[in-house]
């Protein structure tokens, strides 16, 4: 009972549902990651700079965007609770990023360094297989956004939305879900509009 | 010395890159991973069949690509040795796959079943190890090539193609490059020649 009311807590039961921990292992994971509170409009990682760490969201909201060379804003993935993100590119090979992070709410996340991670793998190797099915789940989703950007309608790309955040669709400002469908607000309005009057 | 002139050999060695494997370790490589021949132009995956193989590149080239409702191919990932391609979430998921991969030429894989990998990390946890390792490396790949998609120049995503498949340009037919790149075979032509003037 002792994680109760600590962040920590979120992610130690992620972890458990993969493969269950032991004391040791638990204890690692309390040592390596570190707590982080993000306020609504922060950067977590920008453009340019390096990825530093590998982000678990706790509670809030997470967005990883790119803006093109027009000023048009392209949301590619969302993190709320028990949700991973991070340039993975830029966190591996101490590139620079290619994509900006930030938070759309005050966003508590647990956060672990390049550094600490090797060292995780090292120490318990349970990790690598942790790792192994969470990035499995990452790279699905990832397979299937790259889909929907070069083949789905804009209709088609919002019920995907739907299905991957079922969580989010009353809780983010519609701006942000029109970036990541990549339609304006008001075409979004209008897809909305008509899925509710076929629904009804 | 046993393995030489065998498929099997580049993929222990692919394997042993990352860690190296026992003998036992090797026997259950060779014991899980099948050999298989693929023609030119003959699918390893129908779109809408499921993905029953993870696939390891010996010798040619396979291409994942969707078809949109106009009719475009946009080809979102080549394989050539040593690279890995599937579908993954239907893979995993025993669902009906969004893509469609097929052999550009005659292309020797070394390919194991959903059952058997599960099998395999049961087996051997070095091979969590392993995948975790493959699998940041595909991520990586996947998430540069969604930044390419949404904000990149069509000569940028040409570059990129360059990076990512140094031994493809001068492999590949034209229009399959241009289907990566997402312009025409001549849009293709005129950026190649504009990059070929400011390099000489």
């Amino acid at each position: 009972m002792k994680d109760n009311h600590k962040p920590i807590r979120p992610l130690l039961e992620y972890f458990d549902r993969v493969i269950s921990l032991t004391d040791d292992e638990k204890e690692l994971v309390r040592t390596k990651f570190k707590p982080h509170l993000y306020l609504k409009r922060q950067f977590v990682l920008q453009h340019g700079n390096i990825c530093k760490t590998f982000n678990f969201v706790v509670r809030g909201c997470l967005r990883l965007y790119k803006v093109s060379s027009d000023g048009t804003y392209h949301v590619l993935q969302f993190a709320n609770e028990n949700h991973w993100i991070l340039d993975l590119t830029s966190f591996h090979k101490h590139k620079p990023a290619l994509f900006n992070i930030d938070a759309l709410e005050d966003t508590q996340v647990l956060r672990i360094s390049y550094d600490d991670l090797i060292d995780l793998y090292i120490k318990a190797p349970k990790f690598d297989r942790i790792f192994r099915v969470l990035l499995e789940n990452h790279f699905m989703q990832q397979q299937e956004r790259l889909a929907q950007l070069v083949s789905f309608t804009a209709e088609e790309r919002y019920e995907a939305f739907l299905n991957t955040y079922p969580d989010l669709q009353d809780r983010l400002p519609q701006v942000q879900i029109a970036a990541y469908i990549g339609v304006t607000p008001e075409f979004l309005s209008r897809i909305r509009k008509r899925l509710a009057e076929n629904n009804g």
